[in-house]
């Protein structure tokens, strides 16, 4: 087990409860990232769950997560035959970092849909045409763990030139091989670059919540994300995800509030 | 106080705890309305934080909820000088009904958008060309509660023609002159008819889970609220509610996630 698999691994050590080493290449700086971190509750809510995908998750970020020891509480409220509902924290120095109302459920790997909406409007261009924001392979922490290629007309933020839209577009998998599956899914659902840079904000935009829903069973391959916003008020921010499959379904949706940081232009 | 304020009051009764009264009024057969319930929890979230507003609700719907006696009970989990968030269940008979992570702000109500997506593409008609689905203004239950005028091209399926399309619009407002307000639009983006009725489903469609976000202070007047949805596929749908205020502000946005029933139509 490495890479993924053992950063999101949880052990357990009783009745609901598990602990975690969280794997500091999955941050920034000090913090780690909000989707790795939600892979870990997610994880820890299936494995006490008779269901096997994390249908629902509604998460809400109180602190800074650090590398290293976590434990992970999974309070079941509900168990039912289609469904089940946990209140999952990660706890770490006796205060709660992370909550999650998670709800698992079980989707069929061959469900097909009933009704679905257009594709995004403006697809991901080919992948030959989009770029790494790396100047090698050889990158540690986020970019180590995460093979991103991004739309070049997404990141004009990168060099002073941002767009003006609130879109970022790129495709994405794990280096090390690893799914998609359904927890890698809500490590993917927070992997862009905050798409306010593209309104000229600056540094980080913390996620207060975050909720997002896992729709379909991945199929191997590259994963499209797009990322998109709807209203820069008073400090915060929406952003919302969408992820599709190699296949061109939908697996994945998020909407996510966050506070953006002094510097935003006016 | 009558109608809305009083169908939504809480009253403390210790530390972080607080009863209410639910009305049947607000509900359809033996289920209250899950918007109406939030609203409640949001009203005892706010009392109990320095600030005014629900910026984000994210409730998981565990049991229907019936009228009479209800305890609602508050966990601070971070008081922050931005922001504060609790989580917050509502219980009856000893048994947790509803549970919400709930982060309180305060939004300014002279804030001017840094930045702000385009309204929706259709809008909803004038309110003259709108239809009230009630054949008087005697009406009991929800819809003596409730004002809503609906765009009637997206009301096909009341009469067996469903329009295929995952889209209600309508106007919305309260009966009893009551806001709107931080906790009235916690029952607006949950007001709506099941937008998979247009996709043909039968009957009651049970919320999982949904996550509103409060973005603005609502300006007095009738509120603009816009239903979509993305996917149905394996009995799950969700569903996105827009609301906007009489002067074209977008003040709350929605998504949940809920189960469709038997008799979908393939």
């Amino acid at each position: 087990m490495s890479g993924f698999e053992a950063a999101t691994a949880v052990k357990r050590i009783g009745d609901g409860r598990y602990e975690a080493d969280l794997d500091g290449d999955f941050g920034f700086a000090e913090a780690l990232n909000g989707g790795y971190l939600m892979a870990v509750l997610d994880r820890a809510a299936v494995d006490a769950s008779p269901h096997e995908h994390p249908i629902s998750t509604a998460a809400t970020f109180l602190r800074p997560a650090k590398p290293g020891r976590a434990e992970l509480v999974v309070d079941t409220r509900k168990a039912g035959r289609t469904a089940a509902t946990s209140l999952v924290g990660l706890v770490q120095d006796g205060r709660p970092v992370v909550e999650a109302l998670i709800t698992t459920g079980t989707l069929g790997a061959a469900a097909e849909p009933v009704f679905a909406g257009p594709a995004p409007a403006v697809p991901v261009p080919p992948l030959e045409e989009c770029t790494s924001m790396l100047p090698d392979e050889g990158a540690e922490g986020f970019a180590g763990q995460v093979d991103m290629r991004f739309d070049r007309s997404t990141m004009g933020w990168l060099d002073g030139t941002p767009s003006g839209r609130p879109e970022i577009r790129a495709w994405f998998r794990l280096r090390d091989g690893y799914g998609p599956d359904a927890v890698s899914l809500a490590l993917t659902v927070d992997a862009l670059p905050p798409v306010a840079l593209n309104l000229g904000s600056k540094g980080w935009a913390p996620t207060v919540e975050l909720t997002w829903h896992m729709r379909a069973v991945p199929a191997p391959g590259w994963l499209a994300v797009h990322g998109t916003g709807r209203l820069l008020s008073d400090g915060w921010f929406d952003e919302e995800v969408e992820v599709w499959d190699s296949t061109g379904r939908l697996v994945a949706q998020s909407r996510q509030i966050a506070r953006v940081g002094i510097g935003v232009r006016k």
